[in-house]
């Protein structure tokens, strides 16, 4: 029977944009060192694979007026906040997401090692190339790299950064008190790396991580961003509407890992899905309604206007969608919402409403009915598990650790105890070989 | 009577090359997290102001057969254990190094917000232009920037990272959730910055760190070094090899803060400080005659090598010293090692051998000879405190926390409980005014 694997998406905590208002809600779940800490030792008794924390670069590009109803202002560093959970968790994986676009690979390479030794062996780096074009201003550039160059940039930062890493045998550090030999420079080496967008010389003054790699993790679902899923990725993060969508994107990125030569079964493939719970489904459906009804009509169309990756409040609210030109910015969004608009045959602000809150796919109802629908996703080649999306902290999280995850437990779908140590042994995949060193 | 300030200089660990390999040192105190919390939780209990992380972006540039030894070659980012540390603890100061030359000043704010945060108030910077050219190589450059063009860069980058943190008001969060909103968009703002070498608009998205602006340290000592400390520092850590050097540098930089119009006693100067201790002084002096027969001559050579910025295996090492021609690296390091070889007219081998171990300020001796020393530094106006760097790890460091520190209780001189909770109130450091809002 197919086990599953269950990450939980946490930033900006809940995908949600009026989870901090829900009554019992924690308004500061987000950004309160404590109120986290309490989440993540609730997700690691829920014997979750890991914690998974995506990232911006700048402000949210919306209008203010909707940006200051936003939890998202104010967040923290992924790579700050971690190591920092690190040091408080003792097996749950830890997932941070990090722009290759605006980062430096040493820099990157250099953190997740970090990451990866302090914490065991725990680490995953979500390997993004920023949607935001905003992000370019805070970064001295005038415009945001075009998506193929981005992409191009990415495929080689992840060849330098693998391979900074590998440039340390696992055997280098010798400590020979007795001869003095600290290390074996036989057993390390440069990477001098000249390609066309990076130069890097090495080696990384870090030795190699745990896990050989931290866990890679990709969540583009662009042609480009399948393709170097396909390539490089050991963890997907997408986000199908349906499970026939889900069906398809599984389909085609497992194939376009075997067509590149690698086992399909190391790349595994975990749809965000927002859930809902109640005792009855009429209970879990009215705490969405409530939940989306805190979502104020600024919000709503500005999040659409993200999605689209141009301004909506033009358009007429109770029209269908007009037709949208493609940007430089993220092809998914845009794609995944006017196809939801079409799907559903939503207006403009019936479209905008569902956004403002959570668009994707959502599992509303009862553990019974929540385990049904997530065993007929892995059952029927949709997914590997799930990225879960909490509608509000710490209530949404803590019924799911405490009514799905043993209702999980007790179908025989997921793990009473970590067998491992290591977020690769959570989830299953091999340790990667060195390509330098026996 | 005035207090000291005590922080702990724990990179690598120690600064001293021998220090792995002294009978029942940690070889691995470096590189090994449940060992660094142990220390880190011993400073606290030693009542500590701060444990102060420096850095390196590179391995060090010393010849394969002195690197071997050297127990640089591996360990944490400060910006990735930091956080881990503060974790753990609840009220030491944590102070990272990161360089102004190789990151991006919205990174660099926005992690140390996110350190303050986490912590509690408890972050500090140590801001570097970073002296080893092979840092470079790591970072897609051909060569190292200029050491003026450096701090050039780095005066502006202290004003963008301040100025990003100014860009919130404390006030900003409102969470209300009655209305729906998060924060006050009136008490935010961009920064807008275009300046010769850096353009950022902003705003961060994190609020402003619960300091105001974690604490601002220093360590350049040329003239370049020593004036931006004066306009920018809170905290210096400098390296003077007599207290005749340290009332001069002490003098010097109060006297040039106050010039730039600050208050002189708002700009803390902490030596590095060497300590081995013993029962009696000869015993202490066998320690570390013991710790110093651990550098090989190869370490040694390099070590003088590093300082002066030149290969020095060429010369005759039993000849004084020739003259050094002065290089684009750090200038403090060849200046020191220069004034050392005159002042007790070393050798090359002997000048080798003492910075091979530790070159700088050293006190060698029983807590009363050590505790005395240090009153004639901060009585002589040589220093606000130290940055104590310790033999070797956990004994060193163990017996600094259980016998030099409760001497400078008796003597008060030194905190027997924290006061305040912030590594500024620690420090005795005001809060920064916001230069945007009130």
């Amino acid at each position: 029977m197919k086990q599953l694997h269950l990450g939980a998406f946490m930033r900006p905590v809940s995908i949600h944009t009026g989870a901090w208002r829900y009554p019992g809600a924690w308004p500061d779940a987000n950004f309160d060192f404590p109120k986290l800490k309490r989440l993540i030792q609730t997700l690691e008794r829920g014997k979750f694979d890991a914690f998974f924390m995506a990232d911006h670069l700048a402000f949210l590009n919306m209008p203010v007026d909707a940006l200051k109803r936003s939890h998202t202002v104010t967040s923290f560093d992924p790579l700050t906040l971690l190591p920092a959970l690190a040091a408080v968790t003792e097996r749950i994986g830890l997932i941070a997401t990090a722009s290759t676009t605006y980062n430096e690979p040493y820099h990157v390479a250099r953190k997740f090692a970090s990451l990866d030794h302090i914490s065991g062996g725990r680490a995953g780096w979500n390997l993004v190339t920023t949607a935001n074009p905003d992000a370019a201003l805070n970064f001295g550039q005038d415009a945001h790299m075009a998506h193929g160059e981005r992409y191009k940039r990415a495929r080689e930062f992840f060849d330098v950064v693998t391979g900074l890493w590998d440039g340390w045998a696992d055997d280098a550090l010798v400590r020979d008190v007795e001869s003095g030999i600290f290390f074996d420079p036989d057993r390390v080496r440069a990477l001098d790396h000249e390609g066309p967008e990076l130069k890097v010389r090495g080696p990384l003054n870090i030795a190699r991580p745990v896990q050989g790699w931290p866990v890679i993790v990709q969540a583009g679902s662009s042609e480009a961003g399948r393709q170097i899923a396909a390539e490089t990725a050991e963890a997907v993060f997408c986000a199908p509407g349906t499970l026939e969508d889900g069906q398809r994107f599984y389909a085609d990125v497992k194939a376009r890992a075997k067509a590149y030569g690698r086992d399909p079964d190391h790349i595994k493939i975990l749809p965000g899905c927002f859930v809902v719970i109640g005792e009855t489904v009429d209970e879990a459906k009215a705490k969405r309604a409530h939940l989306d009804s805190l979502v104020h009509y600024d919000s709503a169309i500005a999040s659409l206007s993200i999605a689209l990756g141009v301004d909506a409040r033009a358009f007429d609210p109770d029209a269908p969608l007009p037709p949208i030109p493609e940007t430089e910015q993220s092809k998914s969004g845009r794609e995944r919402a006017m196809r939801l608009a079409e799907r559903e045959g939503l207006t403009v602000r019936q479209l905008a409403q569902r956004l403002g809150g959570y668009g994707g796919l959502s599992m509303v109802g009862t553990p019974t009915t929540i385990a049904d629908a997530m065993e007929a996703w892995i059952d029927g080649a949709g997914s590997d598990g799930f990225n879960i999306m909490f509608p509000w902290l710490p209530g949404g999280l803590d019924d799911f650790v405490d009514q799905v995850v043993p209702e999980l437990q007790r179908r025989g779908r997921f793990r009473r105890e970590y067998e491992g140590t290591t977020l690769r042994e959570h989830l299953g995949l091999p340790r990667p070989p060195n390509r330098f060193f026996d």
